[in-house]
């Protein structure tokens, strides 16, 4: 039986509005009910894949700020998921939508992009583990919540919807378990690292990370004017 | 006789448009003339206020990153002109605003104010001091050179000016001379870190920083609306 | 009235007997009696002067890794300390044992000076500033606990003791007291930062660096040979 | 047709005599003749393993450090090598020699082992990828070396010798490449990151590296009394 989680529930009861803000953005309302304007659409993926190469970062980050061998072999498998899958898909998927991997890899960062991701391995660097994986967790945690939640909206569409694999690969088993993961590794942290008096520096660091997805949502949406 | 300094020359050139929009930035052209609206500085002031906490962690994390006592001792004498002096001017001339230091330590940062902050210290601690000192330099030499072009432009108002102090704290000679120290180092680590293969990396470094320095002024400016 | 220290005395408890072995090393012993040869004192104070320019790296990193303007200030304070005084204290008190600056700089590290330095400043870029404090406490704290046990110690003789000024640099007001504040700030730290799921990987840190500190003994006593 | 190497053949000539004193010590030599004590290899292999887990760290932090995907890329093939093909052979080669992975484990990391895992780690973190991959050469690099040069020694004895294994494993093609991989990523980034300049600190972190590396070699044999 699995266990319950703990820390991620209070973090996200802690950050809101944020949190809310952030996982039911209208970016992400469009996409399931298949409303987005394609340019929006086009402007995330190259942002997200801009996003990526800082998230392969940071998983190497962890491996470095890593206490025992079984930690860094999650992180090791974290860095592979983006490396080796994710970024694959993106570019595969990109290229569905007529962006080559090089066309991406020249446009510059948005602002929203360098917020976001330097937030998160600044945090990660001057912090320990525990810090860094806190601020990971809205993306990683909040992508599988954010899928699942639409899967079960009845304004969802995923007959003719043009971003149906997007919304299919985070509601998917993998990516589900890839998110249960990173809860329960919280949890394990927040024992042997944290403590009581650690909570609000570490609501904080979500609550802000939260603020800053939402921020990435919303540059996507602004590509339509 | 001082010798003529080479790589950050360079380094503007090659950042053209990028760094005339920040130097020329219609935020500090109303500042000059005194036109500036009153709550587009106060926004200003306090988000210059949060960016200098980071500003003194970046000179903490060059102490760190030093080969030489030499060059340790000039990040010490950084982090001191920041946590000693220009932090404590902010706060009496943020108090002269009807802003007191707690209402300014509680205010969030304007997403502006973490992409600047967290670029430059992510620069630093992915690479070495001189990728520090090369996304630190837009902001130290960068005020130097703004006051010091606009003290000699006839649009630029003194009297009554409500800005002044802003203009002759930068114009006056310690902060120039500091300027000056940071342009030196920058040929020094040039030498001794770098080399002509550098230059693309670094260039793209300090691009990217006036950018998010003009982002930083146009925050500020929309505080008006 | 003073607040009793936690953290501090429950690290020395779980570390021993490697903290008696630190503290009570016999180079230790020797200096207080004033029978520790020379070559082992000239050993040492080289070896303490390569090793200082890394204890102010270690506070540099500190304030990087500082959430607010107290935390800097204490950390800034000690590479003040460090830079200005200790550093300086070295170089004079070295010139009266017919050692230059540059004669000390040009010698290599010994393996003892690498092992302890590079062991704190990993725990400090690895983990939090909780974990550096911890590493760096053996010798901060520890010098004052040494300089006053020896003072109380019917075996230490002043008069005549070729080693008296470094016993009553470390047993002076001055010192006594930053040992102190680093003790509460351990404390401060271990509250926000911490929890009793942290304390075993923070003994461990502690222990670990209480053994490097006392193989630095060790290198300077095998200098008489 | 591959290119001829030009930066770590430098890194050597510069080094000399310590590189001799690394590549040709008595431990390797020993091993190569089938002469040394089974406790000076069984003292190896242990800290050895201790070792795997902060090369790990090292490699993780290199990705974090990368400027592009071609770069992590290689990094994390490196991660891949020691935790998934390092550390597994060593378990069971140590289990061949009646070491258990949770004995190795919980064996304190010998001062030689603390002092050169951590200078590299410091000199990654302090500096830049190419400061960590220099001082990560000797390690990488000169397991390639000293193999390929104790087998075409004749005093080499594969025959009856109980290290054949360990001789086999670093003579191996899939070792040999991975060694000139790692040569000619010292030429890319000394192209991309370095210049002149820079070679005099690059030499003087190599021949550290070489000496700790010499120590380690040293711990080992000094298992025999």
């Amino acid at each position: 039986m699995p266990i319950e989680p703990v820390l991620f529930p209070r973090l996200v009861a802690a950050s809101d509005p944020d949190w809310r803000a952030y996982i039911r953005h209208s970016f992400v309302l469009q996409l399931a009910s298949g409303e987005l304007p394609e340019a929006c659409f086009r402007r995330y993926l190259v942002q997200d894949y801009l996003f990526l190469i800082h998230f392969a970062r940071a998983w190497g980050l962890a491996i470095y700020k890593s206490e025992a061998l079984g930690e860094m072999r999650r992180a090791q498998r974290l860095v592979a998921a983006t490396l080796d899958v994710e970024i694959g898909l993106h570019i595969d998927y990109c290229r569905g939508w007529g962006l080559s991997e090089a066309a991406m890899a020249n446009k510059p960062e948005a602002p929203a992009t360098i917020a976001y991701t330097r937030f998160v391995l600044d945090r990660g660097a001057a912090g320990d583990r525990l810090d860094l994986e806190v601020a990971l967790a809205p993306c990683i945690v909040g992508y599988a919540m954010i899928a699942a939640e639409r899967a079960g909206d009845a304004a969802t569409r995923l007959e003719a919807n043009p971003y149906r694999e997007w919304l299919e690969m985070y509601t998917g088993t993998e990516y589900q378990d890839l998110a249960r993961e990173a809860v329960a590794a919280l949890d394990e942290q927040f024992t042997r690292r944290g403590g009581e008096g650690r909570f609000p520096s570490l609501a904080g660091t979500f609550a802000a990370a939260a603020r800053l997805e939402a921020d990435f949502w919303q540059m996507g949406l602004e590509a339509q004017s």
